[in-house]
């Protein structure tokens, strides 16, 4: 587990470039946070939907292979409920089924107030390979 | 028309740091292109599904604002198709539907042969004032 | 509230159609019940996706419309977890989140085991009229 | 391909009492159409949510196990666009992409008039076995 820890945080080249960090990983679950700064938000001086998405994406791919078995994103469904523009965000991903070739996750996204700042489902599909 | 263009390439420092040029905008449309660079890749070695999503996003914000009524996403749908590990990438945004209230928009995010990468659907809330 | 619950239990004719049941309801939140039947199932003999949404559909139109609020659907997004060819389902709804236009509602539906059978997620545009 | 029709239109019984009829049946592609009924409202004299995803499924489910592979679907996400009461229904399904275990298809639901009433996008999972 803390090889697949290492291996997404020194192989997610997207994840370094937006700041995310993990913060733990478990066999179906993970915990991923990341501080707002100003070259993350949007024409509306909020945060970017697409810097909201590719936080919960990042700890949906760690629990979506934290089993060491490839795993790609196939759909992904994102609601936004939280106007943020500054401030620390935590994404935590866990799995709502797990089949042999499909599995999904949840992943909610809040600020330090534990307030939800965004709901993610996504869907991957198993390849049947290693990771590491 | 312009003016829009030039409100969000100037304000949305997320587009920015990612390198999203926006082609062209019309009346509940528009086209944005980036290229792929080593920094957008994940563990896996292709394109992060954040950086799609975001690409996808920006073109949905520009052609759901381009009636210059601030329009917010409150969800979106992405479906990956086709995985990139560099190259061109062009999202193009259009209206499905467009109410008082509520109004939905689809994006395609292609390659340079024309391959779909990626389906993007969003739905936004007008807030029924100007942006500009 | 028991307002609410006979005014849909009476007037949605689609849910009585499919025999669904009102089990329960509150403030953001409800409970709905069916069992499956074989004029339930698709052509690969388990039951039909349209049914378990329509189900998912049912229990979220009653908790988002729960406070008396004129609450209409905009979009959902349904996750297949489990096939299923007869026996008794439970879907329950509950508040995302809730804003003066907009709020959001996750519903799982599960069988008699408590297996989880599928995943909505929904958003709704709040009219700001009473129903009842 | 006519057999993959029969074979629907007699096994999928959901569809059945539903009243949906299976136009036409192409490669990827499918069209099916439907009348609205009173026992289809809901509580706020609208179609009902469900029919709807009901009718995009089913059209959905033609379109991708067309090529006699049977295809399961794993998730779906719509977006209602157009509230009506009676008339007719037609759902147009195409395939958005093809891979060997994943598919994804979009279903655009519209009136006599050729208005958008919904828009649907569906992944499913490619068995690899045959339907007839």
């Amino acid at each position: 587990m803390e090889e697949i820890k290492e291996f997404f945080a020194k192989q997610d080249r997207f994840a370094k470039l937006l700041g995310f960090h993990i913060e733990s990983i478990e066999e179906g679950s993970s915990t991923v946070s990341t501080t707002i700064k100003e070259e993350h938000l949007n024409g509306a001086d909020v945060v970017h939907g697409g810097f909201l998405f590719s936080l919960a994406d990042f700890a949906f791919a760690i629990a979506s292979n934290s089993k060491n078995n490839l795993s790609l994103g196939i759909s992904a469904n994102i609601i936004f409920q939280k106007a943020k523009s500054g401030g620390k965000l935590f994404a935590k991903a866990r799995e709502l089924s797990d089949g042999k070739k499909i599995a999904t996750y949840e992943v909610c996204i809040s600020d330090e107030k534990d307030n939800t700042v965004a709901t993610f489902i996504g869907t991957v599909y198993r390849k049947g390979i290693n990771i590491i």
